[in-house]
């Protein structure tokens, strides 16, 4: 009966309702009950997107849609600009190579920030660009707009991974002339994971007509034909479809830009405590780095070590470093159903766990200055 | 407080068992704790496929599951032999064309059944031959071993939709000699969609690599490198699968010659007791028709609008003809988690629902009978 806290960039806790509008009884994906349902979870995606466009949905998880992304816009040979700053960019890069593009990987060190110049200058004969916008493996979130921006004045189609962003930060499908933004369920939407959300714009949707590579489950004409007749294509997930459309009612009955300020409060809130704690911050100390904070493990200690203690002694879930950063930094996540006194508890019980592992840290200040931090910006 | 009830061959109904563990707090896919759900759910399925080899998950549904086959093995203009009888076999043909192979498509009336001979003449120069085990559109369950055996001894690699078959019907994947067999969650495996299920033999992995459509999401090899360290290589729908994990126990509780008897008397009362109304059967009448029953709407009744009146005025979902059988039939599913009571309640409600059509059948024998029939077989 110990309790257990799952603080991780995705999957992410999950509210009662919506766990138990999955856990509701199953209905068939073609008759009326399931047809309101789905009907307005797909309004509520376009709004929370800020698209007019369909938004897609797949029975997959982000890295599904986002191949549906590359299987239909990649023929053989295409030019592809794939941004890279961590794991998930080098995901891009394997996967539209996999697809016989003709890559131009513009990589930078994991935990950089790219810059819309060397895009502008990259992106010149591609055919689309991708950019992800929230990094999970480092924390970083990119500005994206000017990022878009130097991409599309290039001509490129813009392909954004926003699947640990949407919800949580600023994102403008269309008023930013974004063409494809990928998301899952499991992250800032606040759903169990295996639904992928793929908004595509009309040009995108052009590129890809009688082009891109074979495909049918993630075919994208196939997929907006059935959703504008509101009849899916394949069964759909309905069990995970019933707990979005609460998910995203909750959302939106809060309001996209209260959940933007929160989040940015909550990242406020993780970071000032971690360096209470002494700590040292792998993800940029800024305000775009609401979506999840990474952080050094202190000389001495393996990040890995320290996130089994947590796990088997304090029953607190947090993430490993991935690739190149793995041991080294641990990763505490605040997308979607967090509040701060899920930070105070997660510095709290790094706090406890790194006592125990002899890390010489401060004790006692941390959970106090991360209630603190997110205050001051209520009060400001 | 109406009650509904869904009688459809998938998604099925769920046992609220499972229904209620995939409600449970979302837990971490890279911790130990879904480390040991995962792996005892990976090794339940080799037992419910009756394979040795490992069985590959993916969050999509049996489409997704059956594209993997399609694009694991299909190079630009490899023959294929496509066999249809029905609806999804005509699916797997526009999926295999649309892999650029080049695809022999052997195409019997809906509700036919294939013929091993033809199969044998046809399979010769292909590379793969794909075969409907339950055509859930028709009601028809081949003769799945005599057919599999003409493809391989052709030479050629056998891919089988098992979609709406496994668990309720046999089916061995290892002593038939079966290539791939494909499932999904939501059939007789008793839990919400979103989970593609893939046994591959060594040798349809053999015929996959370094070949085959470009794909990352749906790649064998990779999937099945990742499965075998117990690490899954993208997220994969943890809710699913702890869903998935209860109802395999449930099925193996009871054991797998258990569950092919059961569906095997609940489609016989199924067919006695609609016989009995003096309905006409469209599936055949014989004992591998377990999964579901297509029955043909009485002269005069359009069997769609029958649906709606089960829906509205009885709360009982039916499903309806598909394709060119649309308004002409319509189906009762038993698979996964019904029993005999379920069988009288679907047959009780049509009975109602075409005596309110003026439909001339005979009342208030079908129930009885459908009791009757499932009875005799435990008798004899």
């Amino acid at each position: 009966m110990e309790k257990r806290y799952l603080f991780t960039p995705g999957p992410t806790p999950v509210p009662p309702e919506v766990l138990a509008a999955t856990a509701a009884p199953i209905v068939h994906h073609r008759g009326p009950d399931f047809r309101v349902l789905y009907e307005r979870c797909l309004t509520r995606l376009r709004e929370v997107f800020r698209t007019e466009s369909e938004v897609l949905m797949f029975a997959a998880t982000g890295t599904g849609g986002f191949e549906s992304a590359i299987a239909n816009l990649t023929s053989p040979g295409d030019r592809a600009l794939v941004v890279s700053a961590g794991s998930f960019g080098e995901r891009w890069v394997a996967m539209a190579k996999a697809y016989g593009a003709d890559v131009d990987h513009l990589r930078y060190e994991w935990g950089e920030a790219p810059s819309p110049d060397d895009v502008a200058e990259h992106a010149r004969d591609a055919k689309y660009v991708t950019l992800v916008h929230s990094e999970t493996s480092t924390g970083v979130v990119v500005d994206l707009q000017p990022l878009a921006a130097a991409a599309k004045e290039a001509g490129a189609l813009v392909v954004v991974d926003a699947v640990s962003s949407l919800g949580a930060v600023p994102l403008e499908t269309d008023a930013w002339g974004l063409d494809v933004v990928v998301t899952g369920s499991q992250k800032a939407l606040m759903t169990p994971p295996g639904l992928a959300l793929v908004a595509v714009s009309d040009a995108a949707y052009a590129a890809a007509d009688g082009a891109g590579a074979p495909r049918f489950y993630f075919d994208w004409a196939r997929t907006r034909k059935a959703q504008q007749a509101v009849n899916a294509a394949f069964t759909p997930a309905v069990s995970l479809v019933a707990g979005l459309d609460v998910a995203l009612g909750l959302i939106l009955d809060r309001g996209l830009e209260a959940m933007f300020a929160h989040h940015l409060r909550l990242g406020r809130a993780c970071r000032e405590g971690a360096k209470a704690m002494g700590l040292e911050l792998f993800s940029p100390d800024d305000d775009r780095s609401a979506v999840v904070t990474a952080i050094r493990a202190p000389a001495g200690v393996d990040a890995d070590e320290l996130l089994l203690l947590l796990r088997d002694r304090h029953g607190v879930t947090l993430a490993p470093g991935q690739g190149e950063l793995k041991g080294k930094v641990f990763r505490i996540g605040h997308i979607g159903w967090f509040d701060v006194f899920d930070i105070a508890s997660a510095l709290s019980a790094v706090e406890l766990a790194l006592t125990g592992l002899d890390a010489p840290i401060e004790r006692g200040v941390a959970a106090a200055r991360a209630l603190e931090a997110y205050e001051d910006f209520a009060a400001a």
